[in-house]
């Protein structure tokens, strides 16, 4: 269980950190922006509860561990990119971004029940408000963070049911906490997150929208 | 006093939101997004305010009504613009706006005088510039993460004495509290935002910028 | 010491305050907008800096001297370029720009080691990652508030070794607290700062980025 989250956390860190650099490089950022970004979008979510929950300091910040598999993973982007002529089109193409993607699911889906393992052991009793909001700002805010920094318009808020998977995972995962032990739901949630996700990628399922051309 | 403080904040909690809501269905943002942008809008100068005294979790997190609020108010306006051709162009006309304008001057009066009450309650003696700028940030907070989230210049620095409305009702309020008594401090730190915003608007009022077109 | 930290303290806010006054001035934003961005460029890396170690409330907000000193630097720059008809090309021309880089240059320096002090003294022993951490979002917070709210993508992830030489000047402060004493570590970590942003401006030294114009 512990060994499950460990793994499941130290591939989400990476994937994360990948697609932080990922996005600083497309910004045309230098080696220590995309480092910081990269950085940011792995470690911001966990510390956005953190502050929330009032654990003070972060987490990150104390066991500086995280942040540091994030720097490294985001500067051995940025070399490979920089010192390979075909680098970019590479980490661009098609293959590149699907393992991406999966990365960023397995991700998503460990950061998701790790928010909520950390608001039950915040104590208090059970709010399940609360836990699948931490659940879900783990999961979701380092995205965020990251598409602030660069000028993007946040990812979450425009595309590909990603903050869903990430709530009903997190919902998942709380309410199975006290009925099958925490391993269980520990897993099944997580698995609710890759499967949503996935299943979302494969139909190219999106949430409705309105479109306006030329009218605003 | 009770009764008139929840029905202002439930009044500026949907005026919020739907002025959230609206902004990020000009942005094409999808029903999850739209729902998280006028959440943010409504509650989110609340949770600064309640992270820089301290108040952990922050009062939305631990009683979600004020969240579910919101999210049903975004829920309905984009239910509304979605299921009926013409509701895009209904919402952006002049009546809706003034609605929506008149609603958001109300919660901005009711937010910023319940910060100064906050202020008050969280202890620690008379602080002036903290209770003033606790009250506008309760009031305007909201307003600056939606702007930031959807990717716009946030509102409150560039227009309509709209800060200046919050900062000057919320000084007011602050200054009476201790001669008049919190009901009539309330009162008049409302109306004093409500009075200068319409001013405001009325006369279009605005401060004064520097204007340097193909200068810089 | 105490002295030599005040006045720099002073030169760093009115630099940072007057840095992001000029850039909320070439956004056309109105008289409070410019003296909020002046403000929250001053003082939001130390309030960034005392909610993470749970300094609540902040610095900023129980003794507002230094907002106010922001706040008066920022309605000076105003005022004279709104009443000065050559103003903005003045303020704007080179000799200004290399005065206020230079009084950039100090405040960063001063907040760097600033942020080392308050984490010393925050205790719970050495941290070097804390330690550093905090001391360079002292220094560069302020900046990163500033181009958000503008909505320009952030300066210290972009150029000049900004934020290298203000994690440089906190690595060397924390490194020699202990065995040098606080004054001389303080002396030198400012220095640091001072003596890479100085060889980086005139050297021209940029980190490699990674140019892929067309491709994206």
């Amino acid at each position: 269980m512990a060994e499950l989250l460990l793994i499941l956390n130290i591939i989400g860190t990476v994937a994360f950190a990948v697609s932080g650099a990922m996005t600083a490089i497309k910004k045309e950022m230098d080696l220590l922006g995309v480092t910081i970004v990269g950085a940011i979008t792995a470690v911001g979510g966990g510390i956005m509860r953190d502050i929330i929950i009032g654990k003070i300091p972060p987490d990150a910040f104390t066991d500086p561990s995280y942040v540091l598999i994030a720097c490294i993973s985001a500067i051995v982007v940025f070399t490979y990119v920089y010192f390979r002529a075909s680098g970019y089109e590479k980490i661009s193409g098609a293959k590149f971004q699907k393992i991406v993607l999966l990365a960023d699911t397995v991700g998503l889906a460990a950061f998701s029940v790790l928010g909520v393992e950390v608001a039950f052991n915040a104590g208090d009793g059970p709010r399940l408000f609360l836990t699948v909001f931490l659940g879900t700002i783990t999961g979701v805010g380092g995205g965020v963070l990251r598409d602030l920094l660069v000028g993007d318009k946040p990812y979450i808020l425009c595309k590909h049911i990603y903050a869903c998977a990430s709530i009903a995972g997190a919902l998942v995962c709380a309410l199975l906490w006290d009925f099958s032990g925490q391993s269980v739901a520990t897993v099944i949630g997580a698995s609710t997150v890759i499967i949503i996700r996935l299943l979302a990628i494969h139909f190219e399922w999106n949430l409705p929208r309105i479109r306006h051309h030329g009218i605003s």
